[in-house]
C-alpha cells in the first residue's frame, strides 16, 4: 500500500476536521467536527490513515466517573499516520512522515529511558492523559467552543490528532499501513510481553486467560518462544477456533470446570501449574485465578489487563512465599522508538503473525460497528479507515 | 567447640527426654518430659545441641484457631544437632554427624529439586507440617500417650526430635554449633533472597520492612552485593542503631512520618523509589507499602513474612502494570542440601557476619525468656543451649 502525500498548506493553523467524540460514558460514538490547535514547541500533528480500537479504549469509555473519566473525549490510541506539521523543537520526524502515534512515552532522555530495566519514562509526571504530557492541556475544541479531552495522549478517533514526540515513532514505509497500526499498542505488548518481558524459556508451560489480540499476541510471542504447550482460557468458545491458528494447544472454558475452579483444572493439566500465567482481560479476579494457575518454585504470572473497575489485585500471602512472581508492565515492556522496527522486520520476514489479528475492517463512519464487535467478541482487531484514505485505498 | 560423641545405644527404641511444650496458643511453653519415637524409613532422629527462636515460631504459636493452628504442639525450627540414629533407607548421614535440621525440604529427586529455578519441593504433598512429610504422624507422645504434634517438620524445641532426610543437612565440623544454628533459618533466608533470589545488583537501592534477624540478613545480603543505599524501616528505634553495624544507611521510623504513608517517603528519598524492597514482618499492609515503596520500570518487591494473621495481600492493580514485580520465597530461594555449605564457607572466609546476629544465650529450661527477647524487640537471635549441651561448653 502506498500513502499519497499531499503539499501540506495547513501548518501553523488550527484544523477543523472530522472527530468520533465520547460525549457520555458508555454511550455510541458521535460524528462532529473538531478544531485541532496547531502544535506546540516538541508536538507533532498527525493525518491518522487509519485506527483500531482496543478493549482499553472500551474500559475508559465505560468509565463513569473517577479520576480517570473524562468527558467529552476523543478516544482511540492504536493508529497510523502521517505527520502533517510539526512544532518547535521537533527534528525527529518531518511533514509526511510514516509515523505510530503511541500510549507509552518514551523521552529518551529521563534515568529510565535510559536503563535497560524497563520502559517506564519518568520524564513528566503521572496523570491521567486527558492532555498533553507537558503542560496538560487540550488541542481540541468542539464547535461550541469547549474543550475537549485527550485520550492517553493519543486521541486517534479523529482525522488529525496532536501527539508528544515522545509518543511518536517514526516507521519505514515498507510495512502496510494496517499491520504497522496493530504494532502501536495491542499485538506488541503481548508478543513483547511473552518474548521480551517474561522472556518464556523454550519448553515452557504457558497459560494465557483471554483471547483477545493481546492474549493471542501472547501466544504468538510464546510460538516464537518455542514453548511446548500454550492453554487458552476464555468465556467465549469462538476463540478457540480462532486461538489454534495463534498455536493455542488447549483450552479452558471457566463455565465448563464443573464444581472445580480454572486454577484447579490448570493446575491438574499441568501437574503443578503453569510456567507462565498471562492475564489478558482486565479483570483483578483473573488475576488471582492465573496467580493460583502458576507453579510453585518459579512459576510467573504477568499482568497485562487493565482492570476494568479499579479493583486491586488480591492474593494469599503464604502462596507468593513458594516462589512464585507477579509481575506486570505496559506495553509488552518495550520501549516504543527502539523495539517496534523489529517487530515490523520480523513481519516482514515473515516471522510474525500480523494479518490473523485484522478480522474486520470499517470506514471511520463506522466506527461503532468497531465497537459492537469487540464488545460481542466478534472480532480480534477491526481497522477503521479514515474515510479520505479507504477511498484511496 | 568441639561435640563430644557418646556411643548412642539407645537405637531402635523410643526415648524419653525434656521437650518445651506448647500447650495453648500463646500461653508460655511448660518443660515436659515426652517419649520420642525411632526413626521409620527415610528418617534421622537428632539430638539437639542448640536451637534459637524465629518469628515463623512466634506466629504459629499465636495462632488459636485454623488450619494451621496444632495444640500441643512441639516448636522450634532452627537447630543444630547430631545425629542419634537413622531409619531404614537413611545413607546420607549416620549417627554422631553433626546436622541442621530443616524446614524447608530438598528431596534431591522431585522436578522442582531438579529444576534449577527455584527451591521448592513438591515430593510430598503440601501440608501443615504438623506430622512427619511421608505419612503425616507424630513421633511425639506425651506422659499420658496422647500425640503431640510436630512443627515445620522439625520441632527443635525438644531434646530429641525425629526429622525426614529430605529436611537434614549435614555440616562440616568447621563452623562453630551456635553459627550453624542460625544457617538453618533466618539469617539464611534473608542474605539468599538478596543475593540468590532477588539478584540485588550493585549500586542498587534497596529498602527493608523489618529489622529482626531476616531482615538484617538481608542488609548484609545487600551489602554483600553492593548496593548503594539501604533503608531500614522499623517501628522500634533501637533496631536503627544494630542495623547500622549490618550496613544499614539510612532509617525510616512509620511513627515519624507525619501526614505522610512510608511508601511517600521512600519514593521522596529515592527519587521515584527503591529498586528492590523486601518485607521481613509478616503483615500484609506493610507487603503493600514495600510494593508501594518500589520505582516503577524494574522495581521488585521481595515477601519474606510469614503473614500473621492469614490475610491476603492486596496490590493496586495499575500501579504493577508499571513495570513492577512482587515475588516471594522460603528459605531464601536457597536449596538446603546444595547451598547451606557455601554460606558456613563464607563465615569460616570472614565474608558473612554471623556473630552479630547472636545477641543472647539462654539455657533450654529458660526457654520463654528467649520468647520475652524477641517479643519485646531485644533480641536478634537467642540461641538456646540445650542444658547437657550448655554444661558442656
Ligand atoms: N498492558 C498493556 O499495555 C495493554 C495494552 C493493550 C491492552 N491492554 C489490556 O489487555 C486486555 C485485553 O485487551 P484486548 O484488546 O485483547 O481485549 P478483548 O476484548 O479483545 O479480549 C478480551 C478477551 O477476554 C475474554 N474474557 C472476558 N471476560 C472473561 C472472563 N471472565 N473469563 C475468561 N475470559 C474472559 C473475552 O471473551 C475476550 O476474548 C484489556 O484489559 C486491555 O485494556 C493492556
Ligand atoms: N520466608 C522465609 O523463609 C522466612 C524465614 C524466616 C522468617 N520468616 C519471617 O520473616 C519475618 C521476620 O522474622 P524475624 O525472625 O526477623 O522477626 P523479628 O521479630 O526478629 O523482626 C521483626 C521486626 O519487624 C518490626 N516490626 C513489627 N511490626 C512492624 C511494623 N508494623 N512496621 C515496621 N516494623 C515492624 C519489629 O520491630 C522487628 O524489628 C517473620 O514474618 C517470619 O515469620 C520467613
Ligand atoms: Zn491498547
Ligand atoms: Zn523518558
Ligand atoms: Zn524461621
Ligand atoms: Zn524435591
Amino acid at each position: 500500500m502506498e500513502v499519497k502525500f499531499q503539499a501540506w498548506d495547513t501548518a501553523g493553523k488550527p484544523i477543523r476536521c472530522k472527530a468520533a467524540m465520547a460525549r457520555k460514558a458508555g454511550e455510541p460514538l458521535v460524528m462532529e467536527e473538531v478544531e485541532v490547535a496547531p502544535p506546540k514547541a516538541w508536538e507533532v500533528r498527525i493525518k491518522i490513515l487509519c485506527t483500531s480500537l482496543c478493549h482499553s479504549d472500551v474500559t475508559f469509555w465505560k468509565t463513569p466517573a473517577g479520576p480517570a473519566s473524562f468527558f467529552p473525549r476523543i478516544f482511540g490510541h492504536e493508529a497510523a499516520g502521517v505527520v502533517e506539521s510539526v512544532g518547535e523543537n521537533v527534528e525527529e520526524v518531518k511533514g509526511g512522515d510514516l509515523v505510530l502515534p503511541i500510549f507509552q512515552r518514551n523521552c529518551g532522555e529521563c534515568r529510565d529511558c535510559k536503563s535497560e530495566k524497563g520502559n517506564a519514562c519518568s520524564k513528566f509526571p503521572v496523570q491521567f492523559y486527558e492532555g498533553m504530557p507537558r503542560d496538560g492541556t487540550s488541542r481540541f475544541t468542539d464547535m461550541n467552543g469547549e474543550i475537549v479531552h485527550h485520550f492517553f495522549g493519543v486521541s486517534s478517533f479523529a482525522e488529525y490528532t496532536v501527539v508528544d514526540i515522545s509518543q511518536v515513532v517514526k516507521m519505514s514505509l515498507e510495512i502496510p499501513i494496517d499491520k504497522a497500526c496493530l504494532l502501536s499498542c495491542g499485538v506488541t505488548t503481548g508478543v513483547g510481553a511473552a518474548c521480551k518481558f517474561a522472556r518464556v524459556e523454550e519448553g515452557s508451560v504457558v497459560a494465557i486467560f483471554g483471547l483477545g489480540a493481546v492474549g493471542l499476541a501472547v501466544a504468538e510471542g510464546a510460538r516464537l518462544c518455542k514453548a511446548s504447550r500454550i492453554i487458552g482460557v476464555d468465556l467465549n468458545p469462538e476463540k478457540f477456533e480462532i486461538g489454534k491458528k495463534f498455536g493455542i494447544t488447549d483450552f479452558v472454558n471457566p463455565t465448563s470446570c464443573g464444581e472445580k475452579s480454572v486454577s484447579q483444572v490448570i493446575q491438574e493439566m499441568t501437574d503443578g501449574g503453569a510456567d507462565y500465567c498471562f492475564e489478558c482481560i482486565g479483570l483483578a479476579s483473573l488475576m488471582a485465578d492465573a496467580f493460583n494457575s502458576s507453579r510453585q518454585g518459579g512459576g510467573k504470572t504477568v499482568v497485562l489487563g487493565v482492570e476494568m473497575h479499579g479493583s486491586p489485585l488480591s492474593i494469599n500471602a503464604y502462596e507468593i512465599l513458594r516462589g512464585r512472581t507477579v509481575m506486570g508492565c505496559l506495553f509488552g515492556g518495550l520501549k516504543p522508538k527502539s523495539d517496534i522496527s523489529s517487530f515490523a522486520k520480523m513481519y516482514l520476514d515473515h516471522e510474525l503473525n500480523l494479518d490473523g489479528f485484522i478480522t474486520h475492517e470499517v470506514s471511520f463512519k463506522d466506527i461503532n460497528q468497531a465497537f459492537d464487535l469487540l464488545l460481542q467478541g466478534k472480532s480480534l482487531r477491526c481497522i477503521i479507515w479514515m474515510d479520505n484514505i479507504s477511498n484511496g485505498k
